[in-house]
């Protein structure tokens, strides 16, 4: 008998557990290793290094414009997973239901998930169900991981930026923090503000066929492109410079963030990619991003420096030149 | 500068959240590929089909005799894993975490994580923390998603059972649950009473060179044996019989169980593995459990016939035969 809210017993290892999976996950994911349901997953995987990421999705609220939780769960691992030059191929999910939560809304998030995997071409093969006393949870949690197999030949590192190296973003910054917060808050800036949620496994690809001498990347995801941005300069022990007019973002977010007192740099994103590129390979890789779906209005923002080593600047549209700062405390709680 | 506390800011993708993960996480795992703190990991493995599993762990509460939520996080996933004929080799880890939850309990659970994964030689590659405000999680939730080879030749799965067949038990039933659920409701049982929780490659990979027939393996947690075997009867289309009597079960776990109106088939177990194996291997399989950590206590506890299909009965010790059902609603929720 189908419940309209998730119980205690949907998460108790018994027969109510057993029909939610059944006629819910496994009807709803459809994937002929998932519908096995042994207790893991045997994978056939191409030979090579295999990367292997993991999230786990707490956004609030679930739904907002341009996406729900499990667009976000799916999306996030996959570009974690694309982000070693790997192909993803597989993801387990785990579920954290609050009692209570309506069943009508997660098989909404379900349909989301597996449109997501679909459209990036992995496949939901391994899950496991939890639930939670209501006021013990908030509604649900997603994690999921995901395994790929790594291109041969690439050698990615946030390491590995060098010197004359340029930086290049695949589209418009902070559309994920802020279409969340509007709709948590309350806010109607403007109905044209959407996250950007999506996979971007095709468009490293694309970047590593036209670059692929390229040396990283990163989705700029909570803590924005200037924690993407420190922890390259970090890591590779460089500095990087930003020229403020050269990266993209909507008029719309841009008002939001400057009313809520937010810095763009620092929203996250759920659909952009940074790569850092040789200087000779910058072209060829922007033409790549601006090909790849969700690459149209890629560009150039910056550039490697030595000197000084860990640091990111900003060159603003009036000329001067400030320090871009990792966030310190905490800005969009629960942003994905 | 450390905090006592989980802050919000530590879930924020900003400093706090890198001097979080550089200075307890990356710290206490120690880890070479985790502290690359790549988005994410890059992993050399053997050649060979993959197994892949998750699980989220919930358990209330985190701390309780013979283990905490992190020991489970490791062992669980790892037992998963395992059931594939797999060895283990990789683990990722997602946290989220409430505001307020104490720093010293988060050190000692990762403590904990960390021994449990050097005891089952799985490494901590990859990992993710997430901060929900207070009242909106409980404590700490832990997601682990385990990676490892399958042994080549073996073929397992829960619809193998063939008539004849013997049904294997690793050691002693409903300790875990029974501790869990002793520590939650303060009950003062016995001091005896202590959780299970145990990594079970070494004992799975130990049967399999006695036994390289085995049908399956799995580890009887939520739902406990009656969920277990009521699966596999049901895949493979048998009947299974269990012997009450064969059945290890300490004197103190009974007591409680009956005094609680649980049926100790239906309690979950974190160090146990079923085992189904064809009969003439089935001495030689006992043998190899009896030599294997965590497998002193294991006996035949039943059998595979053909008729009728999908039932588990058990065989009692006044002679009787009845039906062992699988659990319908919640008996112990939060229990791993």
């Amino acid at each position: 008998m189908r419940q309209d809210r998730i119980l205690l017993a949907h998460g108790s290892g018994g027969t109510m557990m057993r029909e939610l999976i059944e006629q819910v996950f496994v009807a709803e994911f459809a994937d002929d290793i998932l519908s096995r349901l042994d207790d893991a997953a045997s994978l056939e995987v191409p030979p090579g290094r295999l990367a292997f990421s993991t999230d786990t999705y707490v956004v609030n609220p679930v739904f907002f414009p341009g996406g729900d939780i499990g667009r976000l769960a799916v999306c996030g691992t996959v570009n974690d997973v694309a982000t070693a030059g790997a192909r993803p191929l597989y993801l387990s999910v785990g579920f954290v239901l609050e009692e209570g939560f309506a069943m009508d809304d997660l098989e909404r998030i379900l349909v989301s998930m597996r449109d997501a995997a679909a459209e990036a071409g992995v496949r939901i093969v391994t899950g496991d169900t939890k639930v939670v006393e209501k006021g013990h949870g908030d509604g649900i949690f997603i994690n999921t991981a995901g395994v790929g197999v790594i291109r041969e030949g690439v050698d990615l590192s946030g390491a590995n930026a060098r010197h004359g190296d340029k930086v290049l973003l695949s589209g418009t910054l902070g559309d994920h923090g802020i279409a969340v917060v509007s709709t948590r808050e309350g806010l109607q800036f403007s109905t044209d503000i959407r996250s950007d949620a999506a996979p971007l496994s095709a468009l490293v690809h694309a970047v590593l066929d036209a670059s692929p001498d390229t040396r990283c990347f990163r989705d700029p995801t909570r803590g924005g492109l200037a924690s993407t941005l420190n922890e390259i300069a970090g890591a590779s022990g460089v500095s990087i410079t930003v020229e403020e007019t050269a990266v993209p973002v909507h008029e719309q977010v841009r008002g939001a963030s400057e009313m809520l007192g937010y810095d763009v740099f620092q929203v996250a994103n759920e659909g952009k990619m940074v790569a850092v590129v040789p200087a000779e390979q910058a072209e060829a890789a922007l033409a790549a991003m601006r090909g790849a779906p969700y690459g149209e209005d890629a560009a150039i923002i910056g550039e490697v420096a030595e000197e000084p080593a860990g640091r990111v600047y900003v060159h603003t549209s009036f000329g001067a030149r400030r320090i871009m700062d990792m966030l310190v405390g905490e800005q969009l709680p629960r942003i994905c």
